[in-house]
């Protein structure tokens, strides 16, 4: 690949920033990466992994001459990033992130930002349970979905050159308006994560002598949400104050469907159970069709 | 390995029986082994994958002379099998079964058994989402735990015979008693199962241009769920109503949890989230150590 940017900026570069930015290094796709970050152990991090050639405490500095920005901070520093980057920004930068909710994002943001930037947010939907710089891996990307859900009056060329990068990166990408991105978000995954979370939290309540094997018998099924209820705790959180109109309609179907099951099973109504089990079964076939297991 | 059985009837020999059959064979564990099944389909496909010498349209044929029984059909056939099997068991023969449920299975069984054979109770802890003969494989149980719940004045040349048969699979062998058993399972597998079905069943619900998205997104968490809620949904009916009590107990108490989370997010209390999502994180830490994970 050629050169795409002069300078990326990393705003944040956790688990998701420093994936990309691997990327960006593996195919050439930037003369400069540099990153901004809270902690000076973070930027610490980022220097002895390689991945940027300067790091600044001020994300000012950080985006100043930058043609690319990419904000990958936990949602609720948006607003404060929004308010330090927006002078310094270079005209006809591209500016995005890679939060899980958009549009919370574009409230947040839009009004900070000047009118010369081209500001695109997007989600690429991929992780792991585990964040930090050192846990990128310039594959995480990869058969993945990006999702793009640009403004009314976005330049089609710095869309397809945002685009362009995220398919470097492995992603199929897809635009898609943000309020529809926030609903389908959250039935495929933050009420997912939010269930996991709680099953998981129920655990430690138990009397001593359940509570040491259910870690022992975890392999039985806790285990698998054990493993979606390790992601960061601060990215969550602000996941579910930032998509909370979506989140608890998804949560409220979803509890009147769970006390519908709960009256099948308190009222021995097997007919019911075995028809929604059924249904479910062939739904996990849908999936593996569309080759997304 | 040298003999350990002369005959071995397998009573149902879908994912879980067919398993311990190939491991029986594997090892050559038994001079013979037999099948009963309630479909001819099954049992042709059991003759040709070559896991049985001979099959039986009637269990009690099939445990006829047999040393070892082993009931692997849904809970809901238990008490039809004990009355049928009851009259033709062997004396000395040890009958055990694998089922997920241990109180409700020791009561359906155990009055239509004769007080000549040794009764022992059990539950390899395994499984994929797959059913059926073709769906089992010799290391499904390798490193896994099997627990046996024998009862008060159970034989223990009998238990340790049996234990050896799972351990000869790789299992870690652990006594239990019945009803902290279901409990234990209530909580690491049966509402996890419950679970996962109640959101996977929610999203044919959605409207369409959502529901082909879920499957499109489903890597975003959804899709874990997916896996588990595709497991064979009668062996998942009977666990549930078998299961009763414990399950509507953990269910309360995961609603109870759940509530107070959708309270949280609703009121825009991150400390509440954020501070539980840190918990859980560190519960994933501990199964990571004990190895389950």
């Amino acid at each position: 690949m050629s050169i795409m940017f002069e300078r990326v900026a990393f705003i944040g570069i956790g688990l998701i920033g420093s994936s990309l930015a691997r990327v960006i290094r593996r195919d050439g796709l930037a003369r400069t990466i540099v990153a901004s970050a809270r902690s000076t152990e973070t930027l610490d991090k980022v220097m002895n992994l390689g991945l940027a050639d300067r790091v600044y405490a001020d994300p000012a500095d950080a985006v100043r001459d930058a043609d690319l920005v990419v904000i990958a901070t936990p949602l609720s520093a948006y607003a404060e990033i929004g308010a330090r980057i927006g002078p310094a920004l270079a005209p006809g930068a591209i500016v995005t992130d890679v939060g899980s909710v958009k549009g919370a994002v574009i409230r947040d943001l839009q009004a900070a930002l000047p009118k010369s930037v081209h500001f695109i947010p997007g989600h690429p939907v991929a992780g792991t349970e585990h964040s930090g710089p050192q846990a990128g891996f310039a594959e995480l990307f990869d058969g993945r979905w990006c999702i793009l859900t640009p403004l009314p009056g976005t330049d089609p060329a710095a869309l397809e050159k945002l685009s362009a990068l995220w398919r470097s990166a492995g992603s199929k990408v897809v635009t898609m308006d943000p309020e529809h991105h926030d609903k389908v978000l959250a039935i495929t995954s933050h009420l997912p994560h939010l269930i996991a979370y709680t099953i998981v939290g129920t655990a430690p309540d138990l009397e001593d002598t359940l509570k040491s094997e259910v870690i022992n018998f975890s392999a039985s099924g806790f285990r698998d949400f054990t493993r979606i209820a390790a992601s960061d705790p601060v990215m969550w959180r602000d996941v579910f104050l930032g998509n909370r109109d979506a989140v608890l309609e998804m949560l409220q179907r979803f509890t009147e469907d769970l006390t519908a099951l709960q009256r099948a099973i308190r009222w021995g109504e097997g007919d019911k159970l075995e028809e929604l089990f059924t249904r479910t079964r062939a739904i996990r076939r849908s999936i593996i069709e569309a080759k997304q297991a």
